[in-house]
């Protein structure tokens, strides 16, 4: 399993640091984010290092996201959430703290709770032209 | 295949409403979002209804999440990202404003564009409590 000794999460997955775990299984860690935004906000990792999701093989991040999916449905039901938000930040321009793949799995109870999105729109963009330069390469 | 007549995903899917199309296959769609918070901002779907994230069906989302992190390769190769979002919001209370599971990918330049989060920190939690809660239906 690939290992990065100055990684926090690495070291999570390896017992050096504790966390609140919520569940582990080959592949997969999950444990509560310990600077939560909201009330029951989890991590979900590979317990194998990839720096981040673009860089993380695709059965690995499946058995993440599928992981995620089921922390949210429990969220809803066993807290209350009326909501959840899944965010995977990918490299520090997007505001990824530690480079090891996690998805962040945050329910939602209110408008005002902590995680708040800005979000300014973009204008004069011609989408065509950006969807002809993103298809020439996928 | 599942379809919703009032929903305007299933509509894009159906040709009723025109998209610039990234890709497309029997499972999944991906186009342009009409209203880009950054430059290529992206939206992939599953082609069937499913309301949301959760109530997808886990092979039809891991489908999705593989042409996702596809597209966030190719923005950060082709566009010149230096990061990406990938933002997932299930329900209204998330921020989620159409009711079709759908993942924003969005490619990153700088900290001033358009997708701002603001994250305010949770106080006086109990972690240990919280996992008992969300281990108990997991």
């Amino acid at each position: 399993m690939q290992y990065d000794a100055n990684c926090i999460f690495c070291k999570i997955v390896h017992g050096i640091i504790p966390c609140a775990k919520l569940y582990e299984d080959d592949d997969v860690m999950a444990f509560l984010d310990v600077n939560p935004v909201t009330y029951g906000h989890a991590l979900v990792i590979s317990k194998a290092h990839y720096s981040n999701f673009l860089a993380t093989p695709k059965d690995v991040m499946n058995k993440v996201m599928n992981v995620a999916q089921r922390i949210g449905q429990v969220q809803m039901e066993q807290l209350g959430a009326k909501g959840v938000n899944i965010l995977i930040n990918c490299k520090e321009a997007a505001g990824q703290e530690v480079q090891h793949f996690h998805v962040h799995v945050i329910p939602r109870y209110k408008a005002t709770d902590g995680f708040k999105l800005e979000l300014k729109q973009l204008k004069d963009v011609n989408l065509p032209s950006i969807a002809a330069e993103i298809k020439e390469k996928l």
